[in-house]
């Protein structure tokens, strides 16, 4: 097929070679060229090519589909011998890109948390017959009652010396286990997080492996009610369940106890090193900026292609209709945030490199520059579930009206990318936990101490004025950002302080400062990206072209930034007004400057038409053709005249209406 | 059942009568009990209660229950003889609140457009079989390629006067009618809005009533293509279609003639005034304004109840967890909400009431005031459904995990309201048009003339510096508001014109300029809102409690503002550092001072459970009882172990998998 003549000019007026900027996101030639033949396996698959198309799928078969797709790819994946997790993902993301995957817990958590709490004798029991999928398990955690607190849970594990037996229960409705994903209908084992009690005294949280299901007949073991929670606003393809627990007893071995442990007379003995999750916690964390940063390219390539293939309203009466892309608005919408998906796809790199340098550290007993890294890892995270969640929401709507329809595959898209906003730690709670770490750290730069990594520009000397001049200099930008989460920090530590000093408890002041707290995380987030991108842009190995595009990007970036929060950069006079002024014109210079690179921007993000699925966003660019053939697929359309037109229009055209139930009377 | 003791404590703290602020919601105490007479018509109607719960209907069920409750709620109007319009409106919001009416567009646009541009033939004609839906009609404008650019459609209705009849063609693909609702399946008759051509010459859009389907068996008749576009993020009970001519020919008494007329042997007579429509179009965005706050205000008052009955996260160790309405972030996420909720509410009757006036006034030939109003319907129509779609999102992020669900309701107020970004002129555009009317107002106050209605401020003379002092008077904020639009209006004057100094085209120089336009039509909108909010809230009439709680709501509305686009307030130093932290340390007071009212501020807006349809945001508070409920209607608890299990799971987990087709081989 040809490719549609603007996306053609787009392309040819680049300034830079896409593939190369590619390699660089995808880590060298070899990768790129091993992920497209990945992904061809999948294109070329019958069976993944068999399924109603995603858009069609009612619930039923949304899930169905889901569980389908995901045996098969694992199949797949063993048969090609394919063990790398990266290409791993490449493959699942060819089959089922922004879908469910009903056996993705049973992988990432039900094994790997057995793996590292267990005894050996457990692994050697559960870790097995869970790779051979003989039992399939899930991650229960969150309840009815509570999400991201997880000291509040309320299910129950009372030890029963007698039998040597846990008694687990659902001591009240709140306690209900709900939300946790394969729950309702795929898995028959759980990693059951519950209160553990023995000896009449209750010792917090731990974690229990149990069965829910027979492996016979797969229905609910008695004392257990299991079932899916019901029709959401995504994730059709995974079955989100509720569970409760009545009287249920299980072995004392069911209690994962390679660090806490329940002895048979029932003495609990605690676990030698709490700190033991917090790694991975960091790296789900880390995983999840990734995450953030892939739907928000996806996005961005949607809306920048149909952007410049889209014309819209003479500029001049009777002249040729602009690429919408041409217009500055249209620019405003898109190309921030193109920006932010390149800083994420960085940053996420970025902070899983720290990640795995800081934990070979954290080995040897150093736990400073992790604790920087859980902080940020916290704040990063809501930062860009944040970003990536309103701003998908963003470039649906710069589509006009065709961003409505599932035709322009981006609420889907978003859909699956929101509830990154709640799942691993709700934002709002990741900001304080993160800014509770920034107000420590201020007092400690207060008195002199040295911080380390990335904290270190806290003990900056303080500057009154910004040195911003015309050049828009990217030291001077980092300089303003770090100057004002520094200043930001400030504000809400001492508003706290203060608080304290009238008397307030430190429970209290931190709510009462909770909002400014929230202002100093976003701000030291930010200031963290800014720098990350900048870094990246300036690696000597870059080719030219491709470094100078990374540039502009990352400088609108930061410029953008600040526009945005304006107020924050000028309210001490650390920027005057004139210099925001520059700010805001380099903004809009900025977006001239990125505007012939945009399609080949988004083209480096190298997503075939297979994984984005959007009429809107193909790759030739014939989107009128695409949106007619999707109308054609409409559920609606099975029958010329639709049956209600037999029921109901024709009676009413008639006047011979009646129906099944009386009308109501006054 | 008894309601929850948390909202109990609520309902007694407030320090108004909740009665008093619905009576002033809904126009009087006489409205209010009419309102709940209705409404309880429809909730004991067991035809009405007969269908699949909205959350459970696949789309072909969801159009079909959409036609059925239409035809149904058309039929009991009719039977009950209410014939007013505010009424009918409560009895359609009590029956099927936030789903599609597939007749809707049959009687505001069909009915009311051949009312207005029809001949008394036509009307004679078309209107009274469409009153008695002998026929059905909708309004085909919207084209695949083209939407808010009326002018840039394509459909062609050509004068053939040899046979005295229209040949109306879809010239290209994207020609092709796409989106308007009710087209896909319901309707035998269209609006359709094309080019005209007759004696060779174009003459631009016109309307012709044009039959589609048979009104024997509803087939599409001859050189007609018609079906519906596919599945969407929302409005599945609405089938939006696409709709394309191939030769199809109408008689010459198709084309609606009041105005513009064809003659037998082609002879074109354009339309005496041009401003025909004008009016109307400002009354649609105002009544749009109304939409935004009352989806809104239903999202608020879901957010509110679940999060004084949620509790989370004891703030001190074993102490009792707060309701997460305590949090200073969660009132931060939900107060501000709530104040443009009852902010909307007032400037959408404010604007429904101005509308009234001016056009009386426009009848004795005075545009000037209709003009102003038409800018600012422009803007607030943008303004507000930006402001609702964002904030109900933001709303159901509040409610955490459960928000996702369509348990919670709020996804599917968000899906059925954000489209108002988009219909009846999307956003930017409107922001533009919005714009482009105040640069031009600025340049004529620059002259020393004196501006109309809500420009007025214009004419004020430039101050320096605002005496904003701790005490935060409405009217130091007002005039802040008023400053910053009018320099922000100034601002982007200026650019533009220096832009044309320098040899700009208009055309360019406006592009150059949007993004400042559109911040400048924004600051416009809002300050309107900020001063018609302060206006109701300082009726005489008002009852002296409800008086005080609509003063604080409007005073937080206004500094929150101000502290969201902070920069804009401070850049010029209209307002300094020091103010701004007042504006802040008010914000966070007034969000203490709010908390005691905020369950009966939402009580106020009199949403019934039946209407509200959120497990999460009960009357009651009973949402973990709800949300249990919810779980058991999933469509996947229809059998205890699905069908999953059978085919796919149990011979993963023995082993036995097959695949119909091969699986792909490297």
């Amino acid at each position: 097929m040809e490719v549609n003549i603007d996306l053609q000019k787009e392309r040819k007026s680049a300034t830079f070679e896409t593939e190369k900027l590619t390699e660089i996101l995808y880590n060298g030639k070899t990768m790129v060229r091993r992920r497209r033949y990945l992904q061809n396996i999948i294109f070329q698959d019958k069976y993944i090519n068999s399924f109603t198309p995603w858009w069609n799928r009612e619930r039923d078969e949304s899930y169905d589909t889901a569980v389908k797709k995901s045996v098969y790819i694992n199949k797949l994946l063993r048969d090609l011998n394919i063990t790398n997790g990266v290409e791993q993902f490449y493959i699942r993301e060819a089959a089922a890109c922004q879908e469910s995957n009903p056996l993705g817990l049973h992988q990432v958590m039900f094994i790997p948390t057995i793996e590292k709490q267990g005894t050996k004798e457990q692994i050697a029991k559960y870790v097995e017959p869970a790779k051979q999928y003989k039992i399939l398990g899930t991650y229960a955690q969150t309840e009815l009652g509570h999400g991201t607190f997880i000291r509040g849970l309320e299910t129950t594990a009372t030890y029963d010396p007698n039998t040597e037996e846990f008694i687990i229960n659902s001591p009240t409705l709140s306690s209900m286990k709900y939300w946790p994903g394969s729950m309702g209908k795929t898995c028959n084992y759980v990693i059951l997080m519950a209160q553990l009690y023995s000896q009449g005294k209750r010792h917090g949280i731990h974690a229990f492996v149990v069965q829910i299901r027979s492996l016979k007949d797969h229905t609910p073991l008695p004392g257990i009610s299991v079932g899916d929670i019901g029709n959401k606003l995504g994730y059709g393809g995974m079955d989100n369940g509720y569970l409760m627990f009545n009287n249920y007893r299980v072995p004392r071995d069911s209690m994962l106890m390679r660090y806490a442990k329940v002895e048979k007379d029932g003495t609990y003995l605690p676990p030698q090193n709490a700190k033991v999750a917090y790694g991975s916690m960091v790296y789900i964390r880390a995983l999840i900026v990734g995450d953030c940063a892939r739907s928000l390219a996806q996005a961005c390539c949607i809306t920048t292609r149909y952007s410049a293939v889209r014309r819209q309203t003479e500029i001049r009466p009777g002249g040729e209709e602009p690429q919408v892309i041409d217009y500055q608005t249209q620019q405003e919408k898109i190309f921030p945030l193109l920006s932010a998906a390149y800083a994420f796809l960085f940053t996420g790199n970025m902070m899983v490199q720290e990640y795995t340098r800081i934990n070979a550290d954290m080995e040897k007993g150093r736990f400073d520059e992790m604790q920087v890294l859980h902080a940020l890892a916290a704040g990063l995270k809501a930062f860009s579930s944040d970003t990536a969640s309103n701003g998908i929401d963003k470039l649906r709507m710069a589509c006009g009206g065709h961003g409505y329809s599932h035709a322009s595959g981006i609420p889907k898209i978003w859909a699956n990318i929101t509830p990154a906003c709640t799942y691993e730690g709700e934002n709002t709670v990741m900001y304080l936990q993160c800014a509770r770490y920034l107000v420590k750290q201020y007092a400690q730069a207060a008195t002199g101490q040295k911080l380390v990594g990335f904290m270190s520009y806290l003990n900056n000397p303080v500057k009154q004025r910004s040195a911003l001049n015309d050049a828009l200099s990217m030291s001077d930008l980092i300089e303003a950002y770090e100057h004002t989460a520094a200043r930001l920090i400030k504000v809400a530590a001492t508003r706290m302080q203060s608080m304290m000093k009238g008397g307030m408890s430190v429970e209290e002041a931190r709510n009462k400062c909770a909002v400014p707290m929230v202002y100093a995380a976003k701000a030291h987030c930010q200031a963290y990206v800014v720098k990350m991108f900048n870094t990246v842009a300036n690696r000597p190995s870059l080719d030219t072209s491709v470094a100078r595009v990374l540039q502009t990007l990352c400088k609108l970036y930061a410029v953008y930034g600040i526009n945005q929060r304006l107020g924050e950069f000028i309210q001490d006079g650390f920027l005057d007004g004139q210099q925001a002024d520059m700010i805001l014109n380099k903004t809009l210079s900025l977006f001239a400057e990125i505007r012939p690179n945009a399609v080949a921007l988004v083209d480096a993000f190298d997503y075939p038409d297979e994984i984005l699925q959007s009429c809107i966003g193909r790759y030739d660019g014939r989107v009128y053709e695409a949106l007619y053939e999707y109308a054609k697929t409409s559920p609606l359309n099975k029958q010329d005249v639709h049956d209600s037109y037999y029921t109901t229009l024709k009676p009413l055209m008639k006047g011979e209406l009646k129906f099944d139930t009386p009308t109501a009377r006054l």
